[in-house]
């Protein structure tokens, strides 16, 4: 910022109008043609559907199977659609929503098939809350370089709305004696997992709606299974069907991947919850170096699948010393949560951290007591605090790549 | 929905693989291609920015200063940002983010002139807001076939982040005596509207943040001023100058157009507040016949400029009885609420209705009892009830049009 004198207001005022034309902004995208003054060029009419400034192209990072929500872009607790993270198995499948169906069999009374139609009129139901990839975060400890996005884009939050599961129950008369349910998807990795019937009687939901319209493609059009705070995989996309049982169904999903193992050679199976994680989201390796010294916001993101964030501690020595971050409302259960805490950057090292601690009393553990107890053989749920080294330079680095 | 036998699930499940493949889609948006069977067919990898089902195709409605947000094909509370109503003067400006400004000047100490990243680096604040235009609804009755869309379309909510006016005003050090603030566009009609200095005091914010991202061109890339509850054409877009004075400044868009003519030929004029608003969103003329007899849920929409809403009751009798609809969490200041009802349609003509009330024990009037106020010689902020006519044979119209 700078303090002006009232002739520089002037001056500016009376800048000529420039002579540039929108003609041919969109195809030039990554040099667009601004002009000199926007207030002497009449710009666009209304359209039917908006689109992004050219100066800002955010993205997801995209390999083989997965794809990365841009956390270190964001601002806000919403995701936009078209940036939510994917996982998927065998692609993204295309599915006619005048096709589609949902099969509710097993041990049930009356065996029913459900159109989208017949789903869409039952009483709804909305939630704002977040998914995230049991893989999301690394055990591994990564490059200098990765960024937020890198080490932790496997999770988004977006608003819901579907049905809730017991309401098709009621409709189908579970029978005494179900305990598991399976939950299969219409991908061609017809992706299927086992739940407990206990998940589905507490607050499962069968989502059609994402931020306001219909669930996109990569999230399970035209309706997927939502199981609030469990690791992402099991909220079934492209759901056609539960099949209620008596015992859990051992599909290949849950055997061969979706373990945990431990340092006693064992494994741990059916690890449901994603547990209390946060990360600093600014300024982190995305950065690159801190503009300047002074006072700045450090901002990031907490969530956990057992319910509302209570408390974001931030240190900006290692974790030798914690101060209370403000959590911006809302602050919503099984929701991405906002956290900020100012800081002035005095120009010396510092390593910059977050721990959340959510409504069970749980606090995200580091990185130390993390492996203490899980070992490394593990891929999946990794929830230790992420710790970000500024150098005395102002460089920014993902701190455990040593 | 049907029921089924255990051999249909069976038969359905040996259906032989389709020889489809999605090449070509992209060019084919109004007829996909879909596989016979989804399973068979590996499906797109991640992506770096996700695209709707081609089946889902929400549009806004646009006119030449104009577009309506398709409120009766959406659910939840967020709008998406790309189908955000706009209402712009002289349509969407270009701005490049680095040669972008905001001047803070008159009677202030220090006059300043902030950038961009100045903005960002302050302390920053969220907040999951609507905005509304004063020309949405209609004191003129419409066609019988106006949708929500057509009718009350002028209304989206967004997730808001941004720097609050307090913070640059503290910087700037606003002197005694200022009472009213200049705020300034910069698009061609170089919008302009005064603002009391106890609104700046109160809740204004200047956002760079939508839903999570960057602020839409439309919405005023990238800076705007955000008035939580106010009319949506004074929370400025494209923000360029807040000029500090001691009275309004009476700006053409404040003298010439947005005032309120009322019967004894008199004129309100700062008449900033939204006032509680609710509509009906399904079924509606959108839907144009009741699908079947039997048990529905009414869905709709309420806010209110005040604050929460604390209750919708809906009718469906006209207005002669009404019941309480369920609000959907969360429920929040000056937002979109979600309102749900059970209804079951026997086959009579229905009259569909609902009303809102908001913190401030404000109730929204009938269309009658806001005209015996106001009169019909206003064009802005019309906020009576929404009546839907369900004929005896289903078909749905706005009811008001005869």
């Amino acid at each position: 910022m700078k303090e002006l004198t009232r002739r520089s207001v002037l001056t500016s005022a009376i800048t000529l109008a420039g002579s540039v034309t929108l003609a041919g902004l969109a195809s030039a995208q990554t040099t667009p043609q601004v002009p000199d003054d926007p207030t002497k060029v009449q710009g666009r009419p209304p359209n039917e559907l908006g689109n992004r400034s050219p100066f800002e192209t955010p993205r997801r990072i995209a390999s083989a199977v997965i794809s990365l929500t841009p956390l270190d872009l964001l601002n806000g607790i919403i995701t936009p659609s078209d940036l939510h993270y994917e996982r998927h198995h065998a692609g993204v499948p295309l599915i006619d929503p005048n096709r589609y169906t949902l099969t509710l069999h097993g041990m049930v009374d009356r065996p029913t098939i459900y159109t989208l139609d017949d789903l869409r009129r039952f009483p709804s139901m909305s939630r704002i809350m977040f998914l995230e990839c049991s893989g999301n975060s690394r055990w591994e400890k990564g490059q200098p370089t990765d960024t937020a996005q890198i080490l932790h884009g496997l999770t988004s939050t977006s608003g819901w709305t579907g049905v809730p599961v017991t309401t098709l129950m009621k409709e189908v008369g579970v029978q005494a004696g179900a305990t598991w349910v399976l939950a299969e998807g219409e991908d061609a990795a017809i992706m299927s997992r086992s739940v407990p019937i206990e998940k589905m009687l507490d607050d499962a939901f069968i989502a059609y709606g994402q931020n306001g319209e219909a669930v996109r493609p990569e999230q399970g059009y035209p309706a997927r299974l939502m199981l609030p705070g469990w690791e992402g995989n099991i909220n079934i996309k492209w759901l056609r069907r539960l099949k209620f049982g008596d015992q859990p169904f051992e599909t290949r999903e849950e055997t061969s991947k979706y373990t945990d193992p431990m340092p006693d050679n064992s494994a741990r199976q059916f690890t449901f919850y994603m547990e209390a994680k946060s990360t600093i989201t600014w300024p982190t390796a995305k950065v690159g170096t801190m503009p300047a010294r002074g006072p700045w916001e450090i901002r990031g993101l907490a969530w956990s699948g057992r319910g509302r964030i209570t408390r974001v501690e931030v240190s900006t020595d290692g974790g030798l010393t914690w101060a209370d971050a403000t959590l911006v409302d809302p602050v919503l259960p099984v929701a991405h949560t906002r956290f900020l805490f100012e800081w002035t950057w005095d120009g010396s090292e510092a390593i910059l951290t977050s721990r959340a601690t959510d409504e069970t009393g749980y606090v995200q553990p580091s990185r130390n007591e993390l492996v203490s107890v899980r070992g490394t053989a593990s891929f999946y749920h990794y929830n230790g605090q992420q710790n970000w080294r500024v150098a005395s330079d102002g460089t920014i680095t993902n701190y455990y790549a040593a």
